[in-house]
């Protein structure tokens, strides 16, 4: 494959992913729905039973080549596969075949069927991120370490509580995924501007055999095709989760500066930059990054999409053939990276402890001004003394509960014992574990309900 | 208001809506959530309980004016706010105000109120448009006209079932909306990096009080912050609804060209184009194009604020201030051209009849092909036949029903009655009867349901 | 081809563009610039003369399959290259290659170099466009045909006109590739952060030769990686030009509405729709539309790139992988639609007359009121009185000068004579040739120039 | 101002820049405007020549709370100007004001005077950013810190240098702007639909009088409207010059993370976060990371812009009215924020030599591999080894040169003290003064040529 130049047919997405979106694969299922129609059709009376075992018996001998062969000369796909068919079949099938039906019947549906693939493997993996981030979390519930808000040390968290929280918000996009399959994943079959004209008053029975047949509902009503909402809700939940995962990725690649060195992803044999030789980039977070960036970009298409004219326009052709397969492929490859990066996951207790403690105790400030309020100061007294002991803290590199000690307006209210034995960070953490047992329930509960 | 520079100051969306992302309102609501975090500190013992009353007492003192007059010495919105109520109250509501709170425990779940507010206003406006909308698919479910594909006429359709295909796809996104707020309308309360540190074992109980007052459920975890998936949702739902009133609204525009003039926004007494004034613009149409634009627009950002920092950093304030307010009001206003829109449409069924006529009857060509293959053609004989027939009609500008009873491939199969009698255009719509009502019954469920 | 994922693999873009962005040409360009560098360092004296000719001697013999196959295992593909290079020259050549460098000093180099030679293809496409639509803008520039507003009938144009303005358009887009290209088409060295610290003091001249030998500038300064601002003004440009080649296919998709029909794309031997025969589908402006949609997509990624860590993160990586060569395959696709697009143009003179007088004379209503004011009227009494005049001409469908003719208030000014002779549509056009040169003119400048 | 709800009227934005989008500016300009194009209708003898003075007589008599009261009556603003300042003006004034044009000859020329002071306001505050940067740049050019790639240590920098490679970046903005004013700063006057067919053959002579009086060059040709292509690049290139503040703002944000604290912003009285008094929190570059997300937002709408019908439709309209005014004052606020930043940095040499010693030395293993490279090893060998001495120098703790000192097939080699000498982090930084020297150099010129 040396000769490619889209890199989704080589270096990013799985093989079981792009085999869906392969020619070959979108001409079968192109295939299988018109099959569908057909025995929908014969079902119902409109054509001859024997029409169906015809085409049945030269679905395979007509293949993406022989379509695509065809199509360029008469410039049109389906028609060129239902003529192929047609030819190929004779008999009744080459009356009946695709009968009342126009092109988006069979595409549209076709997408249907091949994103209810795509979907079932992204939710597989999404659902084994979750799994292992939980894991992590209830794992690491009570290794704590500080947590930063503008990057700047802020009060203390575990790092079980920092995965809770991406458990929680992973369990969100599964859950749009959920709410999204049935507004996308439906058969769409309603002839040329959707007025099921072609069949008389046995549309309905039609349809409904048609999408029992594929296992999917039909939409209640179309033009030409489906609305294109379906198509740009997929982009856009895919842009949220894709979100998501660069936040993760961001963290990983941030925790794993050398200055900082709490998390980061193992390297295995890899050279790394040519001329650094020292360094543990954290590359498969950053592509994560890089591809979310893609992900992202793709909706404003999706969105002016939604916007055909009258009962259709061609101008979603394109840009679906194009935006498609590229966003399933890429969503594929930052989760199998996401998979790929919470395997190699390290972490440095030691080094959690040593940032934790990087600010002299301040980070448990907040800790005593709650102290001083509860002993009687208003919020702006107790916010100021622990702002000037804090302030002390770090000028003198002294613990704050030593600093606060010496201070006339804290110690006589709370003697050193005291700010010694509850100024701990590790012990300002909060019922984490309670938390994260919430999160992780939360996201069993919303991955087994869909 | 003359020296403003935003248009939806004045010119762009409700005073209804306005007013909730008024400073006013904002402070107001930051307020109310300041309270209710104190009743349920009061509550749940942390707090004295005579705390409440002290702070309730000087909640009206304290106005937009005074916090944002003190942001400006202490650079900070949430805290200027506690420090006014702090002092004016005194005593123990001095103590007690905003204890273990985080600046955006207040203002999360202040956008949560708001935006419970704002979104209740956008679904009685979607919901008003999805009733107007149902009833004139219903009323003019029979009306044919001709069915364009590609800009082209197709195949016939009714002005109602055209109608009920936005009904349909309106409700979609009405569900949306309701799915949307069971994530995005939660109270958020965890304190500074929401490991409810500050409020020992308690935080559960008064996080869930503090839901209760405020009759909303809290996020299950949280960093810092609410996640921005949230939000993000939000704009990417807004996106899509803004995408289909759009298309409606091109709808509008093109067939209200002169050449057209199936429909039509009725002129009030506008004087429309400073030097044309023959034209009949459709501005309310086109004013809604525009806005879906500015409304699609707003995502890429949305995106950008869920990959935020470690437990949070500030990047998502500044842009969330600008956004949710404007990202609101524009499709309030959007909603409000529509409704308009919708009561000022004005149809012109003989312009229909001609039009569905302009083509001799070849939008019925589809089911002379069907009436061949019927008896006994091939598909691909009988389209190319039912092609030679239309070509034959437009060349000669005759009835297709007429140039087909004259070619002997038809007529041997067919008879000139038959075909008189069947390739009417405006006998074939199909069921759309059964469509239209399919489609208004599941949008009166959807709104119903949520 | 038939297990392809993506569709500019083999249906959209050049076979010239597509080599372009193969792999195979991506690493012949890599080894052009190793070699570039070698020359360069033994020219300068820092490494031994006989090296590049080792190097050299053995370039054809690592194909991109070695190295992407070498990639699998050390997981970088330039340190692949570079050992690959080395142990196949052995010698000087092996100690001596890459020497400096960092792996970004070959990529963005390479991607200058084959940017460069995509950009003579766009550009190329884009002169020819521009120099076509000039010629067609001269042959018709006294075509007349209504000029349209808010899609209403507003004052007459020419064919040529309206041409010379998409000329103008197009060559404001072709200036803006001439000015991007010294922004972005520069080769890059700089070592490992941009800081030529491998070659001593001579890394001015090591860059200088390195330039001069591909034909490039250098940048001024680099971190690890040129300033990503380059790729996102690319991205930029194309959108721009994508959005207008959309505008001239939407003119088009539009005025070949069959109720309008003065211009339309003519169909060769295609099939259209599988289920109606009879229409003239839009279908090569419409992919115009739908890439277009595409490419206006890409332009967030890049955008987001600029935001590189410190001296670089690897984020930009795989998004550039993805998005470079399907940007210019995209834009590659979209200007040879529109070269195709305008060759197969039709006019129908006799359709933009008909459409000309479908109003009654009233799209020269703005000259009645210019002869009035002429006459003594206030702006106003003459808005008013054509207003009146137009109005009744459409409601009696007479026309607008003998409506006029009858009104008092007009007569006693303008005899009838003058109206009949003066409201005549086709003479209502201004100086609309020396327009046309104008554009063309500066089209001409503008592609010369640069 | 406590009832406004758009934030850019009081919190973000200058007053200077606020005033420019102001309804009373834009009211003024329109009048500035008619005023110049009657003046030009004067000189060329198609209007009298008194009419000037009635109408300038008037001119600051009809205020823009007249025009948008009278708007609400008949629906449209500049008719509304138009007719208010005939009623008053009187005489010739009320024939012969906006004879000829269109209301966009009028808002499309206005919008280029706007944007001309927006511009420069722009341009003057980007100057300031670089000349500010330049002169941080050349003071700091020796002061050495570790070079960052994937946050990884990598090889040394200086933090001038660092500053350098944005003075580049920034100046290629300017550049950028400069560019764009030639194709934006454009007058329009062309009447209804661009044929300038009010104005006889006078039109070319009407249009460059009223170009000059203004100070602009007219388009050479337009619709009814400007090419929106102009403000789609302005968004493009607002948007690169903002993401490149981001750039600079992440920069800042990362390098004052407390285990970093090598660069960050001064605070002033401020207060911070609510709960965490010990925090130093880099709001300022925050807020230009968030606005910047704003302002790279809103590019897809302005491209859709382009796509206009024809000779132009409205949907352009409403957009820009929003969109224009945010854009200029966000960047407006993203430049001071940034002017404001740089103002207050602070820089700590100290901590910079601590974090380049953190590796132990391994920044300069690319210098042990080039070494030993001039000794005479092929690159992979030395790589090899530079790896090794890497790795244990990390693992022991040891300064690299030592290790390196120990390992025979080094110190067979390269002595002791030459290994001393040579591997020292400050020394290995390249010719960076020149680097920042031609940087600067660069963008003097760029801002002294435009």
């Amino acid at each position: 494959m040396s000769d490619t130049l889209c890199v989704f047919e080589w270096r990013y997405g799985s093989e079981e992913m792009r085999r869906l979106f392969s020619r070959e694969n979108i001409v079968k299922t192109y295939k299988r729905v018109e099959l569908a129609l057909l025995e929908a059709l014969a079902e119902t009376g409109i054509a001859p039973i024997e029409a169906v075992e015809q085409l049945r018996s030269v679905l395979d001998t007509v293949t993406a080549e022989d379509v695509y062969t065809e199509e360029k000369r008469i410039k049109h796909d389906i028609a060129s596969l239902v003529f192929l068919l047609a030819r190929k079949a004779g008999g009744e099938a080459a009356k009946w075949v695709h009968f009342g039906a126009t092109s988006y019947d069979i595409v549209d549906t076709a997408w249907a069927l091949i994103l209810r693939d795509a979907l079932a493997i992204v939710k597989g993996r999404l659902a084994a991120v979750i799994e292992k981030l939980s894991s992590l979390a209830s794992e690491y519930s009570r290794l704590p370490m500080v947590g930063r808000t503008h990057g700047q040390h802020a009060v203390p968290v575990t790092l079980g509580f920092k995965f809770a929280n991406y458990v929680y918000e992973f369990a969100r996009s599964y859950e749009r995924l959920c709410e999204l399959e049935k507004r996308l994943l439906r058969v769409k079959l309603g002839g040329a501007v959707g007025t099921m004209a072609s069949w008389g008053g046995k549309g309905f029975i039609v349809r409904r055999k048609f999408a029992e047949k594929l296992g999917l509902e039909p939409h209640i009503i179309s033009t030409q095709v489906a609305p294109r909402d379906g198509f740009a809700e997929l982009a856009a939940v895919a842009a949220i989760l894709a979100s998501q995962l660069d936040r993760f990725a961001f963290e990983v690649r941030e925790l794993s500066r050398p200055e900082i060195m709490e998390v980061w992803e193992e390297r295995g044999g890899t050279v790394g930059s040519s001329a650094m030789p020292q360094k543990r980039n954290p590359v498969t977070a950053e592509r994560i990054s890089g591809i979310a960036r893609f992900i992202r970009s793709l909706m404003p298409g999706f969105m002016e999409n939604i916007v055909l004219w009258h009962e259709r326009d061609l101008s979603n052709s394109s840009f679906e053939r194009i935006a498609l397969p590229h966003l399933l492929l890429a969503l594929d490859q930052a989760l199998a990276d996401m998979l790929a990066l919470l395997e190699k996951l390290r972490f440095s207790p030691e080094n959690m402890k040593k940032n934790l403690y990087l600010g002299w105790g301040t980070v448990v400030a907040e800790k005593l001004m709650n102290m001083l309020i509860e002993r009687g100061l208003t919020r702006e007294e107790a916010y100021k003394l622990s702002q000037k002991a804090a302030a002390r803290a770090l000028a003198e590199k002294r613990p704050l509960w030593q600093v606060a000690a010496e201070m006339h307006e804290v110690s006589k209210r709370i003697d050193e014992k005291t700010l010694e034995k509850e100024l701990v960070p590790e012990k300002y953490v909060g019922p984490v574990e309670r938390l994260v047992e919430d999160a992780v329930r939360y996201a069993v509960q919303v991955v087994e309900r869909c």
